[in-house]
């Protein structure tokens, strides 16, 4: 049974030190080359779409189902049949989706884009307002909140709980206070804790009577079909359906993409929304393009023909990375179980995992693992401005390096969150 | 030898109009539905391409030269063979470009958009500054209008001359007024003229000294390599070149794409300017996109290899399209000359010819055609807010309809143009 590190003398904290620091050095001197910072599908990962690139055969391959030709310009909203196969991945109607090109970040970029030039259902837009805020859960997705800085709103964080945001604090902000016009959610498998929100959470947000008549739930649903399990996994409520119920069809935006069931760089991206969001949303889309790439779109159909090819698909992309993940957890375990340093989720699916060091050493243990040739998501990241108020929070992002150099990363990042914590009770004591 | 409509006397052309009213109902029981109202390329151009669709053949295949792998994230500017490869079609150094995804129109929205967000060079976002003006050069293209009046910009015509926009007023603008931020080129084979700038008008636009100090030229060079004749094609003067030997490099952006090589829906676009500038769009890109489409980018580097397979695919799309803009040449020719009711445009590239009616008949020809099953481009599309001030001007676009279509489309125009000017003239007559 391993004893807390808090409960050790400063000798045996010394003797541990330096322990590790030789193991650290010898890391040190293989000069290892890894990577555990973002969400990227592994190569085995990618080989599972390959079929993709194989799927027209004749110029007659190239029409979809109403007689387009889906070489030719036109058809804004995407094609009917990758409508209602990205719509079923969404879980909402085909008239509420419609599709984009390679990147949903693209699209919520371009959402809060229009909002802010063009203003929302007729209101101000947000660029003439004098001051906007977007409530950001925190830890979260880095390029959300790097795009809502980028139009000068403030962020406000907002606590993650084990069922999702700090619903309280939501309401509070977003019923009494007009300036707050939006809210970034990951809903299910939340980057980077793996929270899935419990269906109060959503009911709750779907209950919302926002101050401001364009207020928005930009509501990233990434990871709605990545499990790791099949026997686990967490189901939400849908959101769409849930604020149609309360009396609030449109207070919400929904994002997916299929970034991570075929090629992250070439895949289909969607927003869904009620009608009337969607009407909008059509109306300034066809000032900005004649329409997204409907053969991309067409690939994307005949190769998976319906939600059951999806679905078969993501069992095959969990049994790559099922086992990254419990590698990476078993290591979190073994190595750091007892010592009271640290704590870290146990999503049943997503790309991450969240670590919270003690406070003050997650940017010491991101700079120590960096040395060592291990690279991390950058403390804070997870963070509006970069600032975690704690500097605790770390994300690993275990899909992309294969086993073998997973579990070397893995490693060396217990070795660095103790000699870290090791160094501030140290400190501590010395003071 | 025909004699002009207004010499004939009011039975003449009484009795013409009854002739040709007898030939329009008989077009009109037909039932026809013809189309020459966009800027489409026909199925058999789109064949041209097909080839693209197979390049791929294993996982090897979907690594760039760098040995990027082409499925996953990453890569904001562009693989760089397919920097490479529209470097040379936009006759500009590969650090002078990046790729973007399938619609250059999106390409101009999304530049003139950031300025309106975020403003050029560090100067006051347009979207905060009182009033933003616009040179359009007309006629022009209907897109960059929409475009343009989105943001609420003032739009001024600036009038077309055979060497291009009329560079007095241009300059007199441009250099004079600091609300003026831009204006709209398409410098070859111009929408809908087919006219190329001068040498002088090129060097002209690379000498304003704007008054505003973020002014931006628009150039959307999206004819470049887009030729009806092999022994008979425009050249025109580098913009960038120009501008950095005038010692202005940054008061351009130039676009690009493949929308008319290959698929209009599936092709890749660019944009070209100095490094200053792509440093500035690079930044604010990285904030909406983790990248484009690569796979799309390496699935035209492979089918053409090099700018000389671009050239010879644009041979083979002449080779298509020349025969229909000669037949609706000859039509023109045959059933308009010497009667002084309408000009148009021979162009020796590009994708339109511009038909100028007798003052105050755009709107009626369209619309007889459109009540006998042929559509045309609105009248008034090719000028701001869509008012041609002498409601002359008409949009023919050739490539879309097959030459048997195309024959009767384009007999049908001139009847609509004979018969619009008949009743015009009968008026003036009875007035």
């Amino acid at each position: 049974m391993a004893v807390p590190y808090s409960q050790l003398s400063k000798e045996e904290l010394l003797k541990l030190k330096e322990e590790y620091e030789h193991v650290l050095k010898y890391y040190k001197d293989r000069g290892i080359k890894l990577d555990m910072s973002r969400g990227k599908p592994s190569v085995e990962q990618l080989n599972l779409s390959m079929g993709m690139m194989d799927v027209f055969h004749s110029e007659s391959d190239l029409k979809c189902e109403d007689g387009t030709d889906c070489r030719n310009y036109g058809v804004l909203d995407g094609i009917p049949e990758a409508k209602r196969l990205l719509a079923e991945i969404a879980e909402v109607q085909p008239e509420e989706i419609m599709i984009f090109g390679n990147s949903s970040l693209n699209v919520m970029y371009d959402t809060m884009a229009r909002a802010y030039m063009y203003g929302i259902f007729g209101n101000e837009p947000w660029c003439r307002q004098e001051h906007v805020k977007f409530l950001c859960p925190v830890p979260g997705y880095d390029r959300h909140f790097t795009i809502t800085e980028s139009f000068g709103f403030e962020m406000i964080n907002i606590p993650m709980t084990p069922t999702g945001p700090d619903m309280d604090m939501v309401e509070e902000y977003v019923n009494n206070d007009p300036e707050v016009k939006g809210i970034w959610c990951v809903p299910k498998y939340s980057n980077p804790q793996g929270i899935s929100y419990s269906d109060e959470t959503v009911r709750r947000f779907a209950a919302l009577t926002p101050a401001a008549p364009d207020f928005r739930i930009f509501w990233d649903n990434a990871y709605s079909v990545h499990h790791l399990y099949e026997d686990k996994q967490d189901i939400i409520l849908e959101i769409l359906t849930e604020c149609k119920k309360a009396g609030h069809p449109d207070i919400v935006y929904k994002f997916t993409s299929t970034s991570k069931i075929t090629f992250p760089g070439s895949g289909v991206a969607a927003i869904a929304a009620s009608p009337k969001n969607i009407a909008e949303i059509r109306n300034f889309t066809r000032i900005q393009t004649i329409g997204h790439d409907k053969l991309n779109q067409l690939r994307h159909v005949r190769f998976f023909r319906d939600v059951y090819g999806i679905q078969a698909q993501m069992k095959r992309h969990a049994d790559i990375i099922r086992p990254k993940f419990e590698m990476v957890e078993n290591i979190l375990e073994r190595d750091l179980s007892g010592l009271e340093i640290g704590t870290w989720t146990k999503p049943l699916g997503g790309y991450f995992i969240s670590f919270d060091s003690l406070d003050g050493c997650a940017k010491a243990i991101v700079q120590m693992a960096k040395d060592t040739g291990v690279t991390m998501t950058p403390a804070g990241a997870t963070f509006p401005y970069g600032k975690d108020p704690h500097d605790s929070n770390i994300r690993i992002a275990p899909t992309y390096p294969t086993l073998t150099e997973l579990q070397t990363a893995a490693e060396i990042f217990t070795l660095c969150v103790r000699l870290v914590s090791l160094n501030k009770l140290l400190e501590e004591k010395a003071e």
